[in-house]
């Protein structure tokens, strides 16, 4: 089974002794499952700020993990969770004000009636229960994802990630609409071609007897290609799935926390109202946190219903991680930065589109930015090969990115929010030469 | 949806007006998913060693967390963790040798041939995992488990968790045999009654068109009432079902590591050989870390054939919290220690119930006991309402416990594995004085 930007081991060739002892005591241990980025995969030993460095002592410039969104390393949140692990860390079956008061601060940054949250681990458990959630609040089972989607691991959840490959088989109850792809289908069109999308997914469902429950959709799009406007977009056909009774469940876990730069979270840029977010990835710097936000009404169902308990979810090393992510967002500015320094990075990569035919489309909100590579910007043929040898090539001259979306042709970009004007300037000269290269 | 030892409503007028507030701020914040336990809920400040802390400063011997296992807070593990944090916390994508170190030492204390790992961050998405596993290796659906099994909260694993309650419905794909429980069946029975059992569930599953695909067994059916022993009597049901192409998943999220006293894993007293063993809450002594171990045959099938990525799983902070308690474990001699310890708590707890009449039964491996209590030990009728009583006398004593089962009257009796004699004292002579505290 293949995987974008994947290390093979056709690759193997070019690597060290030490770097193949490596490669085969994870086979021997972790199995194949556990697959690495880049021709050359990466021996990370250090990291610091914008800066992961491998076991030579060269840095890389990373502008591609969500996870460390504030600075690898950052001493807020190592200080943190030190103060607490010293402290205590136990679960929420005993009273204890630390995830009070970082649920009280984190509910302080969602908007309407998003009023109630639920800690997990990871993303896929927030997603897991979210659908849970779903289906116990509406009594149906049906659920509405984006065609090339990625929402997680678990067995539910896999089922709702077609972008995981041939090995998923979509299950009766779901149905696929189109990801709203701008580049593709027209921005004037988008908004209108979703929502018809959506209204023939819910009238099949109901043609087939199955009662709807949810539309998961993640607040990029990342899986699909890294799709991000136009803003609004969403708001007709999030409509008709709530005027249908089905719960919309915003996913964050990508594009959450200061991601996208104007807002703190991904959807409110098109003006929808979701039943349910769920949080992942960047929630804690890089400690295993993630939940669920919901409206009151959805959420005490489920917990007056259901038994739910979460061992490490919401323990109070976690929630100090958490709350330290939180301070520094707002005390260094980073949304506010994230907005700044990633409409100068889309401006960099636009202007080197007047000078490279192979960029088809610069687009971004925010960190999070796609750069689909094409063959012929006439008929948009996608550059899948290109965009591969522009990932590595970077990767060769110290900035991490990787590709994604069905087509395999898009540059994903997703700087740490700590980067500078210095930091985008690297990276746009690491495009430049990747895709100069190429001719 | 009521729950064994929790805190209701009805119970406010014994608080403070602080744990009043606090209540109100969880069920607010929080939503009524998040439920407490004992009548006068606990408010946890501090924990060191085998002690937590309230915010009057009161210790409370802790009796009952398999989380924390080594103990609070415990030096090693603290400092692990700060130590890595300020190195590098970063994904499995990359290579990186403490995750492999880690895994090395970690597999180095399976028996036979589980000799690969794969990390996730909680036992619920290790159970979810091993689940997807066996369904891809036999390509079957079929499950076994307990009739009052836990197992975790994903959407599938939570259909194979009766224990949660009237919320969840066992789907088609499941069937149920009654646990191996000694007490009520007989020693001399347990074994012949759970292979019979196991033998109806195959034959019945195949007699409706479904392929078996795993039978998956707590390793000391804890929910189902503590039941240890006696040693062996898995094996024949657990060979049974191996005949059949069955995946025998050994569940010793709770029962793993050293807990059980004469073994590292709890399956190991049966003489039984897992296809997949799945680990989870005392790994990181708090830290959200888990996994899963396998047969490389079952292990790779999936990994050659699916994708799989846990974001957080492996990550090197939380492989460093592993690794400090493997080191602690065995530095510490706390296997033998469980098994001492253990067996003078048996001792004394067998003592007691010479005393006792309510006492119907007492059993445990290692540091995990359950005691049965009884209204009559002819009619062996379950005396639920008595053993709430009895974990909230030994609350408001100072010593934390649990209760557990079907029939909600077992003690359940789990000491942080860093008890000496003393320790076991006091809480022996509490669980007198509570029971006496009945008459």
């Amino acid at each position: 089974m293949s995987m974008i930007n994947g290390f093979t081991p056709e690759d193997a060739t070019r690597l060290s002794e030490t770097e193949r002892c490596l490669i085969e005591r994870r086979e021997r241990l972790l199995g194949p499952a556990y697959r690495l980025f880049y021709e050359r995969p990466l021996h990370t030993v250090r990291g610091e700020g914008v800066w992961l460095f491998d076991e030579q002592g060269r840095r890389y410039l990373d502008a591609y993990n969500n996870v460390a969104s504030i600075g690898h390393c950052h001493p807020r949140v190592v200080e943190a969770m030190y103060r607490q692990s010293l402290q205590l860390n136990t679960h929420t079956r005993y009273l204890q004000e630390g995830v009070l008061d970082y649920a009280e601060q984190l509910l302080g940054t969602f908007p309407g009636d998003l009023e109630r949250v639920m800690f997990t681990c990871t993303g896929s458990e927030a997603n897991d229960l979210a659908l849970r959630i779903a289906k116990q609040y509406t009594g149906g089972t049906g659920v509405i994802i984006t065609q090339f989607a990625y929402h997680g691991v678990t067995g539910d959840i896999a089922e709702l990630s077609p972008s995981l490959g041939r090995g998923m088989v979509l299950p009766a109850h779901v149905r696929t609409v189109r990801a709203p792809d701008a580049y593709r289908l027209g921005a004037a069109n988008v908004g209108a071609t979703f929502a018809a999308d959506v209204r023939a997914a819910i009238d099949d469902l109901k043609a087939h007897g199955i009662r709807p429950a949810a539309i998961l959709l993640d607040g990029i799009f990342s899986s699909d290609g890294v799709l991000p406007g136009p803003a609004g977009f969403l708001a007709e056909g999030v409509a008709l799935a709530q005027a249908e009774g089905m719960l919309y469940i915003a996913d964050e876990v990508q594009s959450g926390f200061a991601r996208t730069g104007l807002n703190m979270w991904g959807f409110s840029r098109h003006g929808v109202r979701p039943d349910i977010v769920t949080l992942g990835k960047p929630m804690g710097n890089g400690q295993p946190i993630a939940g669920i936000v919901g409206r009151p009404e959805v959420v005490d169902d489920f917990g007056k219903n259901m038994r739910y308990f979460n061992t490490f979810g919401g323990n109070p090393v976690s929630c100090a991680a958490g709350q330290a992510v939180l301070d520094v967002i707002q005390e260094e500015h980073l949304q506010q930065r994230s907005y700044d320094i990633g409409g100068y990075l889309l401006g960099g990569l636009t202007t080197l589109a007047q000078r490279h035919d192979m960029i088809g489309d610069v687009r971004g909100a925010g960190m999070f930015l796609g750069v689909e590579l094409v063959t012929d910007r006439a008929t948009k043929r996608p550059a899948a090969e290109q965009a591969r040898k522009v990932v590595n090539s970077m990767r060769e001259q110290g900035v991490l990115i990787s590709a994604a979306g069905p087509l395999e042709n898009v540059l994903k970009i997703r700087p740490l929010l700590a980067f500078t004007k210095e930091h985008a300037d690297i990276l746009v000269e690491a495009v430049d030469v990747a895709i100069t290269s190429l001719r």
